[in-house]
This record gives structure tokens, C-alpha cells and sequence, in this order.
């Protein structure tokens, strides 16, 4: 048996202003010509099928043409979930119907989880969810965390199992050790998303979807499949791909990438204004990241740069580069005092540091602040 | 064959503030039985299944339960098309999967009808449309109202019926001489969206929504099901029902309504705050419209009707009834000139004429402002 695994559609995103759909339906033609290449016999998609809840409609579009391709058409069962991006309940509409072509679409997770049972494998479809549902739906007021949520999912799944059929869980969740890029909406601060690899013992192939980077976590039977575009420049180093799970009867034999290559890259690169639109660069109408090099002042350089690369989504100057120290910065100025910032302040307003009558005005002004406030 | 025509569901309709959902779940149930009872051969659902483009996800599951016990469990085809509160990219997204239970849901009207063909019937799905959009498909520039398309679009299905089998359309429109209640989303302003019956000739029964009073209409063979809940105070005098169609062979031979009781009616009331707080009307639980017939201030009527009538949408006063004259008092005002608006104005505030000093004065403040305005 073969399976396609990929994630992360996000159909509907828009990046900096513009719209990715194209770009989705391209890919997603190109998602279509491997798996006929391939001649797998099924595809997985691991969540985060739309990029919101309340999709566009011409994304809506897209997604229903492309599993009517993909499922009535080609006649491929279709393992999918929702992820933390799409709406449970609305992606979960209809999904009865679904069932009759192999199409399942598991938006809400349910109480019990029921395997979607194969001549040598049996796949459980965990869609994206919150510690609270879980919590709610087993009962159970320990389970206060993801990890916990996960855990009590797996063992439940573990507990009644066919452990003579290759196990596959296909889930959408933050794994413990996995890089996170910056088009990954965050989901809680601090590491109280993350579950652990321990939460998927036992299984033969986890398929996840959440993290975009393909290679996000190094595991041999634990993979994200990445999305099939980049969505953010923190993406631009990564080869997106899907890949290619094989069995030999229940035994995972391969686990192979095959890359995917984009109507339109997203790429960071830099210059002088000068040196950009005299020597054009390659793919001048990919989605591009553009620091300028030019110290002095500029007249509308994105003016200027738009007719060459019309797909600029983001501009900057290399003196603005002190903005990434912030953090530095923030650490310095939490030890000075009131007078020292305004000073500082006063400075950088009108180039000299205040006298000692103006330090004294200020004074005062301050006490009587703090005064004010007792 | 025997059919149940409803439609105008509006799932997720909230009035006043207060969601219909509950209501909505109990008469779909009450819908449930008489398809039982009546042992009714399929559905049609005539548009507006939601009552917005994006219904809460409450909604979206209560439609998708629906229909999953007429169509999967009770094993009913279903005929269902988009109205104007409903979006149709939305509601045709799966389209293609429902129809293996005969579950025809057109969402999106397309370029050419293809019919529901039964033994003796042909069905037509003509979801809710706009004249550009039949413009568009059609290619035909002449196309500009809403009748030109109807009538485009009946002609068209004309030219390919089976005339020996019984022919009905499925529609959404506002048809001429239909009377409209006020939870109709106004349309257009004038007559510009009024289709006129003859756009059916031909066929032998024309299930619509839009209309919510069930007898919008009176024609042997259009007919509007009406809503299935009474949505504004103008339809508090309306017998909510669903259609029930019957034919023998290829003819009609019985169209009947099946009367609809709610859980809580929407009725208007009216009384002193004095009588309704001490002689409690029947079914204080109802959604209430009560119009006070007190004279005098009164003091947070509101609070004291509240604990009697939980369910109180409305509350206004009778001396408020003067702003229901406002179209003859606003021509009345119009023949006046700015002196005897202002005299007028002045003895409301002050209970008393302007005097001749007053008058002359006013006049020159007015001839001043002209003078300025020129």
C-alpha cells in the first residue's frame, strides 16, 4: 500500500495582501500529477485544509473541486482532519455523505474514535482539538494539558486496536522538538501545546500536519508532511514536498519526499536599489523579501523596484536592522530610571541631553506624579 | 407520489436578539413526523436553509442532523436549492458526494438544468439567482430582470422536458402578486425583482420559498410552503404549515397543507401594565409583541412585564402610534412654509404662538440665511 501525506493547504491564505490561490491551485495540480505518477492508493491530508474558519468562497471552490477530482474521479479514499485553522463543525458538514466514496473527513473529534479499518491496516483520524473537549468528552479532569489530551486519545486507540494491522494516526498537533516557522498561527504561550513523541508509541506511521517545515521533527515513524507552499519567509530555505509512505502488507517499508515545485517561489535577497534594477535578478515575479543595502534616503524605492518585480511582498532598509535588537534593548531600559529615559527621550527629540534646571523641573513633575498615585 | 414541500428554514435566524435555534430544532422534528405519518416519497426544501451566507456552526450542525435522519436514515430523497439568505458556493460545496443518496442540493445555478428524472416526474433545481448571473451563463445581454431570467430559464427547460412525465420546478423568487411579510430581505427596491406566473407555464406544480405567508399566492399550481416559523410580528396571523403533493402517475391530484405547531408562538398583545401583570395571558412563554395601553409615565414597564412574560421581543407605548401617520404628516408638512413649520415647532415646545414681533424677527433670520446660501 501506498499513501500520499501532505497538510497545510491553508486555502485562502492571503501573505502581505495577496491572495495564494493560484498559487494553491497550481500546487494542488501538481499534488494531483504525483499521485498519479505515484499511483498511490490513498492520500492523507493532516489538517488546516482552509486557512480560516470562515473561508473565502473561491476557496471553498477549490477544495471541493479538488477532493471531487481526487476522490469521485480518480477514485482514491481520502484520510482528512481538521486542523487548529479550520472550523470543526463546518468542515464536518456533509461528512456522512462522504463516507459512501471513501471520503473521510473527520472535522469533530468524537468520544470514541473509530478506526477506518483496511485489508492490513487500520487508520485513525484525530482531528485538531483543544485539552477542554477532550477533557469534556472522556470525563476525565486530569487531562489539563495537549499532551494529556493526546496521551488519553492514543491509549484509548491502543486499547482496541488490531495490532496485526500497520497502525497509522494521522493528527494536527505542535510535537515536542519541532520547529515552528512564523506562518503557524501560535497557539499558546510557552511549551503548553506541545505533546510529546511518547504520545504516538506503538504506531507505524504518524501523519501530522501543523508545523510547516518538512523536516520539522526527525523521527522514524513520526512525520510532518509540511505544507506544499511556502507561507512565510521564515519558509523560504525549506524544499516542500509530500511524501510517499509505502507498507508491505503491515510493515512500513519507505518513507520517501517528493518535492514540489511552485508556480511562484518566495525568496528573501538584497541589494542596492541601483544594482536591483539594472541587473534583474532570476524569477524577477516570485514573492520576494527585498532588504535594501542603500544607506542614504531613498525616493520611493518600492515605486521603483514594483515594475521589475511585481510581486515584492515585503521591503526593508538595512538601517532599520537595529528594530531586531529590541529585545536587548528592552532588558537595558528596564534598568534605568525615570529621569534617564526621559532623558534619553529629550535627546533624541532635540539632540542635547536636558540641563540641570530642566532635570530638576522633571524631578519635581515626577514626584508629584507619584504623589498623585498614593 | 406524495411530496413534502417546505422551505424558507432560516436556520440560525435571530430576532430581537434571541436565537430561533431551539424553535427551529423542535418544528424540524415536529417536519419529521408528518414525513413519517404522511409516509411522503421525498422533500423539497425551496431555498434560505440558513438564514445567513455564514450561519453559526450551531446551525450548520442542526442542518447537517436534518438532514442526515430524512435523507441517510429515513432513506428520502431530498430537493433542496439555495435562497438569497443562503451562499451558493457554500451550500454546493459536496454536492456531488450527497447525490449517491439522492441528496440534490443545488447550491449554484448552472448553465444548463439537467432534471431529477423519477418514473413519472422530471425535477428542476432552480436555485436563488441574479439577473447578471443568468446574463453571464447564458451569454444573452437582454437578460436584465429578474423575469427576463426566470423566463430564460424556463423556456430553456421547456425546449428539453419530457412533456409525458409531471414537471416541477424548485424555485426561489418573489412572484408577482406574492405578498411579503417583513422578514423578507428586501431585494430591490420596486418591482424590479417580481417574476410574473407566467415564467410557469407549463408545469404542474412550482414549489417556492421566499414568501413566508403560505398562501403568498393564490394560483392552482405555484405555490409558497411558507416558513416554517412565524419570523416577524407581520406573519403572527399566519397558520404555518408545510405542503403536502400528491400525484397519481404523471398528474397532480392533491395539494394540502398540514398545519405546523411551534414550541412558542410570536403573537401581538396588548393591555395596561396593571392588567397584564395581574391577569396573565395564555402562554406567557410566547414570543411577544405587547403594545401598553397606559396613558400615563410609567416606570420600567419592561422589568415588571419581564418575570410574567419571559420572552417579550417588543414592548411600545400607544401614544406612540402618531409615528405610524408619519407618511400624511410629512406631506401635510410639505405645503407649509418655514414660518408655519417654525410657529409650529415653537407652540409644541412652548404651548403657545409665535407673536407678531416674533414672527417679523424670524422672518429676517430666515431672509438672512437665504441671502447667504445665494
Amino acid at each position: 500500500m501506498k499513501l500520499l501525506h501532505t497538510a497545510d493547504l491553508h486555502l485562502g491564505k492571503i501573505v502581505s495582501g495577496v491572495s495564494m490561490l493560484e498559487d494553491q491551485r497550481y500546487i494542488l495540480n501538481e499534488i494531483t500529477k504525483i499521485i498519479k505518477h505515484e499511483e498511490v492508493d490513498g492520500i492523507i491530508i493532516a489538517g488546516d485544509l482552509y486557512d480560516r474558519s470562515v473561508p473565502p468562497t473561491s476557496a471553498v471552490s477549490l477544495l471541493n473541486d479538488t477532493l471531487f477530482h481526487w476522490n469521485v474521479e480518480l477514485k482514491l479514499p481520502i484520510y482528512a482532519i481538521s486542523g487548529n485553522h479550520d472550523s470543526a463543525e463546518r468542515l464536518n458538514f456533509g461528512s456522512a455523505w462522504y463516507k459512501n466514496t471513501q471520503l473521510f473527513m473527520a472535522g469533530k473529534l468524537m468520544k470514541t474514535i473509530e478506526p477506518i479499518s483496511l485489508a492490513e491496516a487500520e487508520i485513525w483520524l484525530v482531528p485538531y482539538h483543544e485539552p477542554a473537549l477532550v477533557r469534556e468528552l472522556m470525563q476525565d479532569d486530569e487531562i489539563r494539558s495537549y499532551e494529556d489530551a493526546m496521551q488519553a486519545i492514543t491509549k484509548q486507540i491502543r486499547s482496541v486496536w488490531d495490532s496485526s494491522k500497520a497502525q497509522i494516526l494521522v493528527g494536527h498537533a505542535f510535537v515536542a522538538g519541532g520547529i515552528p516557522s512564523d506562518s503557524e498561527r501560535q497557539l499558546s504561550v510557552g511549551n503548553v501545546d506541545r505533546v510529546s513523541t511518547t504520545a504516538f508509541d506503538g504506531f507505524d506511521y504518524v501523519a501530522l500536519g501543523h508545523l510547516h517545515h518538512p523536516h520539522a521533527i526527525s523521527h522514524p515513524t513520526i512525520y510532518y508532511s509540511g505544507s506544499p507552499l511556502k507561507y512565510s519567509f521564515s519558509e523560504s530555505q525549506d524544499q516542500k514536498s509530500v511524501r510517499i509512505v509505502s507498507f508491505s502488507g503491515n510493515k512500513l517499508t519507505e518513507v520517501r519526499e517528493v518535492p514540489l515545485i511552485p508556480q511562484k517561489d518566495m525568496r528573501m535577497e538584497s541589494g542596492t536599489l541601483q544594482d536591483l534594477t539594472t541587473n534583474l535578478l532570476d524569477h524577477p515575479e516570485d514573492y520576494l523579501a527585498i532588504r535594501l543595502e542603500d544607506k542614504g534616503a531613498l525616493i520611493d524605492p518600492i515605486g521603483k523596484l514594483r515594475p521589475f518585480y511585481p510581486n515584492i511582498l515585503h521591503l526593508e532598509r538595512k538601517k532599520l536592522e537595529i528594530t531586531t535588537q529590541n529585545e536587548d534593548r528592552f532588558e537595558e531600559l528596564m534598568k534605568k530610571d525615570d529621569i534617564e529615559l526621559f532623558d534619553q527621550f529629550f535627546e533624541h527629540v532635540r539632540g542635547e541631553s536636558l540641563t540641570k534646571k530642566q532635570v530638576d523641573l522633571m524631578t519635581a513633575i515626577f514626584n508629584e506624579v507619584r504623589k498623585e498615585e498614593n
